[in-house]
């Protein structure tokens, strides 16, 4: 994780009398060495709130953040477990395609939980303007190939269903179901990009 | 044109008595009256230069943005055309909505051409934030239509082509020049948009 760094904010500092106290009360118990650090982790305690004020709700390495990536990737997930249940979307490309982009949305999706989760348990923030770059640019690219993917499929399955009618011979709801996850997929990673993308330009 | 205002940047003041003279010039021709429009006149023609600095190349109401808005308005226009004159595309959901989609990013195009000629022919910055936030959501929008109605008919051109090898019973050829000229305009307009967007968050 070298791309997280500790967040900097503007801390009130500690008025030096409590400062001196806290240093003095340890240096009592385990020498004048490790003074500094205990003040400096006491300063913290002080002002525990405001350390993410500046990270928008769904902004990489919040729980709203994590929140959206967990629903892309069930969604994704969900859309290639409904592709793949039927036995005959290999013959069509586009049922193809859904399924490569959906495995990928997932990959992606699960991939950027996991370090949510990481900047989460060690209480960093993801501002690191390279991290927000290669996160905006991977959003828009799987969303971009999600899209793409979902549309196609829509474009097949209301082709099969309404202009042919033969439904009958095809899963229809498992391929309609399918691009549904998708597409919900997309709504859910399209504010992700968007937060990303804001708050790569407004730096 | 509400949303156009004159573009803010800093002129150097002219000197006092370059001023003077135009003024007494001036007011010797006209009466004293006009000679405050006058000397402003002479002012920005003496710091023609630098005014659209701060616009980047692509941005609305530049010759690059312009460019981008025909290109893509000549492109939807040609898919438009391309698929309309195929006898049989009404038969085809996808296809339909191609045509719908490309009339609504033709006439987007077209319209936002019109106001970057404008803003062109009057010297005019299309910096405003109402503006820009309009362009930004309209792009959005036509853009994801048009990446959905090109991604759906490329799946049921893909479909026809290479999956149920019909082609011959079928205009694939044009379906095909269509949906490549459907995808190079919203090539065209993904920059349009992310400068938009980009130039709106980082005021």
């Amino acid at each position: 994780m070298r791309a997280s760094r500790p967040v900097v904010h503007p801390v009130e500092a500690p008025p030096p009398a409590a400062l001196a106290v806290a240093a003095a009360a340890v240096a009592v118990e385990a020498g004048v060495g490790a003074g500094g650090g205990a003040a400096a982790h006491g300063g913290e305690n002080a002002q525990p709130r405001g350390v993410r004020m500046k990270d928008p709700p769904g902004a990489p390495g919040t729980p709203g953040g994590l929140g959206l990536r967990l629903v892309q990737a069930f969604f994704a997930a969900a859309a290639l477990a409904v592709m793949a249940s039927t036995d005959d979307f290999p013959s069509v490309s586009a049922f193809c395609y859904l399924v490569a982009a959906a495995i990928l949305q997932c990959l992606w999706s699960l991939s950027l939980a996991v370090v949510d989760i990481y900047a989460l348990l060690v209480k960093r923030s993801l501002r690191n303007p390279q991290a927000v770059c290669i996160f905006t640019i991977g959003d828009g690219i799987t969303g971009t190939l999600t899209l793409g993917a979902a549309c196609a499929s829509a474009g097949i399955t209301v082709l099969i269903g309404n202009d042919l009618n033969i439904c009958a011979n095809n899963h229809c709801a498992s391929f309609e179901t399918a691009t549904a996850m998708a597409f919900i997929s997309w709504f859910a990673l399209a504010p992700s990009c968007v937060l990303n993308f804001w708050s790569m330009a407004s730096r």
